[in-house]
């Protein structure tokens, strides 16, 4: 074990991750899309009819929401999860989704193709461990303030229980900036190609917290060469019961991916 | 449900905490001294004896470590709680300990006065809730990275479960210091009394990361009005399984107490 | 005044800002680039020819330099000027270079077609009105911890002396990053263009502090909107006397802007 | 030149700096108050008598004030020197004001016994020159996100000028905090104490920017260890032309010495 991270290191070849039949960290890039929360069935159908004919090629939506105050919306649970599922199958999408702790994996493993761990929760052994044991891909989202050690040795704790599909995710961190949310923090994509074999993702959508500020965000993290992005679509962002100001719509979305056409090629890659 | 933080904000009074016997948020300076780790029942004992001949009036130890590694040294789990507990009650000092998942809850409220939530888990809401419902006090630390507003949010959680026996502490904040693990925010102390009932403990150890800061740092805590402290002491710091560059030894904790002795009455407290 | 920034703030259309013939804020994605410090004609010649090659419209390089400590290199002071000069009219590139303190302004004023605030003095204000009234079009760099609404009233020091040339320049701040040297906030770019009319760059190269960083960061950098950028360039980086470690050499520029050529036309730009 | 820091280092023993005749760094816990900008000779009267009443030995008030933006309030310039010339040799009290460029600073040199170099400044190198050269005390502070390297590399451009009476001040750092104008980061004083021999004050009004919370952070700055406060007083803290919100009334500054009289023995000092 002389290695600093001795399972998340760069060996001879990057490490493709397939949820469902999509790879993920190989030549395309990657689009996952979808909600921030599941809200009904009329709301996840929309943007996931309008995710796919866009081009993105997962659908994402959340069930179990973890939010800052006890008194917000904390998503349908069980129910989401059902919903998820079943538009997933209807509209052909493999599904990612989060599970907010150990004993919702198996739950949250039994409908979705991917577990999201989710930033509030990089730092969490024992919810890393379960879902290192579920025997679906997880997309580790990177903590609040993780420096890129930490965000490696969370991606060790899954590795370490045998479960190799991991995929990183860059979502912003905290500083003092007056303009957005977050501040999103593209190097780490070239960091971590550097020294890891896993493929990372960029989530612009928590990364900026405004809506105008996605599409130039989402250009910049292809340019930059991440493997894929994951954006929050909903059909009306204005009404929408978590996130609604840094979602966008369904027009918006396949905007932006016209646009991501043209860049994808210029980093070796398609979409 | 007008109010900011519902259950957390100002009202006519202050409250009053008690982990066992011991009144936190009191007119007392109240001390939480112990060991990182749980390491073995000599060493447990060792510290014990010497935290309690030098003031301190309640134990810590860790059974349950958070870890950044996983290859690190995670804890004696079970074991550690069953020393902790027989430790406490052989020196007479309540004792505080930290759970780091929902099942782990009810086994550590069965072994511990209060129980502790981490920084890394300040907002995993599962976690929250589960220590909101076990019948203990809960020692909620501020995490990395959290706003005030986050903290109290997070205490709302527990809150919420109908647990009024909430206790604050900071134990430092994530920035670019080249000089501390952690930048110790003491004023938040003030920020906390100003709009929120709940005590508040500072923990210098995790905040300074350094031995030979813990001592300043501790004196200005106490002057800054905190209503305890916690500190990582270990007779032998350098063997220490965790956090040894930042535990300091009975001697130093004991010269310590001295000089807090001599600050407390300048904030209309004892010690 | 009932403007929050009563001259920098968004009107009816873009400002474009001339170098030399060189417009900046219109259709071009103009690339400055050149060496950190000016060291010789030699290296400045080399890196100007490469530079002009390659695509750069405008030649930077230091002749005054703002150090950390003052033991390092403080570049060659007038002479450097004089060859910055020399080399920028044999090459037919305009020149931008820093000046330190308000005295220096004049000079270097008469030598250089621009003159650069750095990042350490975003907030002098004698330094931004003399630079204000010094005729020349300035280059502001963003300081290493500043907000929007700091960065901006630099920028009404310098048009509050009636100088209107301002161009604003990301280069990334001050974070717990352990993997680059400063965090490039490339959110700032669409947040300038929606709340005013200034042109904007990102400079990379300080914004990442790693060679092999430089390329993501500045493809990112045009696709996310920029005006422009500002990148190192230094024929032999590792015997650089300032900032080597993130210089780029010429090949690898040439590369870079092969790819910048493909990138600029989706965000409705030409190179 | 092995040393990191081959002046500003621990040698033997402590620096002791005399602004007028008083001892920065000696036993004595030093506080310089006054307000933040010289007003009025009647402002600038009631804040110096009242701050000597109370125990104050060196006045402060800013005759050239460091603004965000160029239309706020920028001091009463030469005429603020004055006047706070007069008013100190009225109540016998040495005093300190700012210099914002090098070309200012043989006039301040004139008018004051101290010359201090503001946050905004303590990166730029010809100010700090001009100060080393001026043959006056530099009181130096903290940038508003530098390190201890860069604090202690600024104190060097003094020190190498042959200027060795340099007062360092802590007054905190940019952060994402909620609750305060900036994060005071009182580990810098024992950091400080390790490893240079300078004195170091803490500036706890704009450490914090609140009012309510200045004497709590006060009693903790002299807890920690710091050879002194720097403390904005004013008679009417809401009409003030600057910093109204942080300054405090001569009542509560009165209180304040109070506590201070008693925290300063516990670390070995008088009041």
């Amino acid at each position: 074990m002389s290695a600093v991270y001795p399972l998340a290191e760069r060996g001879t070849r990057a490490t493709v991750v397939e949820i469902g039949d999509v790879e993920i960290g190989g030549r395309e890039l990657v689009l996952i899309a979808g909600p921030c929360s599941v809200e009904s069935e009329e709301q996840l159908r929309a943007a996931a009819l309008a995710a796919r004919a866009a081009g993105a090629l997962v659908l994402r939506g959340g069930a179990f929401k973890p939010r800052t105050s006890p008194y917000a919306f904390q998503g349908l649970g069980k129910e989401g999860l059902a919903l998820l599922r079943a538009v997933g199958d209807e509209v052909g999408l493999p599904v990612v989704t989060e599970a907010l702790e150990p004993r919702q994996v198996p739950l949250v493993a039994e409908y979705a193709d991917a577990i999201q761990i989710g930033s509030r929760n990089m730092h969490v052994a024992p919810l890393l461990r379960a879902a290192g044991a579920s025997g679906r891909p997880v997309l580790l989202k990177r903590g609040m303030s993780a420096t890129l050690e930490e965000f490696l040795m969370s991606a060790e704790y899954i590795l370490s229980e045998g479960n190799y599909d991991v995929i990183l995710c860059e979502r912003g961190v905290r500083t003092f900036s007056d303009f957005s949310r977050n501040t999103l923090d593209l190097a780490i994509v070239p960091a971590v190609k550097k020294i890891s074999h896993l493929p990372i993702l960029v989530d612009p959508s928590h990364g900026t917290g405004s809506r105008e500020k996605v599409a130039p965000l989402s250009r910049a993290s292809a340019a930059v060469g991440a493997d894929g992005l994951m954006i929050e679509v909903h059909h009306a962002p204005n009404t929408a019961l978590s996130d609604g100001p840094q979602s966008i719509t369904p027009e918006m979305f396949a905007e932006l991916v016209r646009d991501l056409k043209q860049i994808a090629p210029v980093i070796g890659r398609s979409l």
